[in-house]
């Protein structure tokens, strides 16, 4: 659930959203990205909660050209142009380097 | 919802949770330490998201120095403690530098 990332420095790219009441179709593209994005070089993990009035999507990268390849993946190219007419009211995007981290395990 | 932050160079503050089966006082916990992080010197926004496997929550800062501010303020201390001890199974932070960032609205 938590993405096993390696050691810094990597890159996070954090996606929050808010949807559209269309659903159809959605799902099942998110589980395709998933897949998808998981093949690429440079991909390190993703975590992902949704409830009902806001998505967040945090993906984990080695380096910023990673990202940008992804970016322009052509499934993922269609992909982004469909959430943008049909699933999503508004997202934001942010791309950032991790400087720190530390975590716990009871 | 998706926080309004300014021009970057802005940090963001990715805090990745399970939790465990415990509930109480929860709830008014993470309230009471989104109304106080709101009042300390540099906090910019926050988004959150829970669903029943993981928790997601990105608060946005304007530099590292105010995020180690809020890592030291003495209620916020108290309330990492009792995270540790009854709330969370496990967590990840990761302080990261946003780069670049971009939005949609519908």
């Amino acid at each position: 659930m938590i993405a096993k990332t390696l050691a810094i420095p990597y890159y996070a790219v954090v996606f929050t959203a808010t949807r559209t009441d269309m659903d159809a179709g959605y799902e099942e593209m998110v589980q395709k990205m998933t897949d998808l994005a998981q093949k690429q070089d440079g991909f390190l993990g993703i975590e992902s909660s949704t409830n009902n009035k806001l998505e967040i999507s945090v993906s984990y990268w080695s380096s910023i050209e990673a990202i940008k390849k992804w970016k322009d993946q052509t499934d993922h190219e269609a992909a982004q142009k469909l959430g943008r007419k049909e699933w999503y009211k508004s997202f934001k995007v942010r791309i950032s380097q991790v400087v720190r981290d530390y975590e716990f395990t009871n």
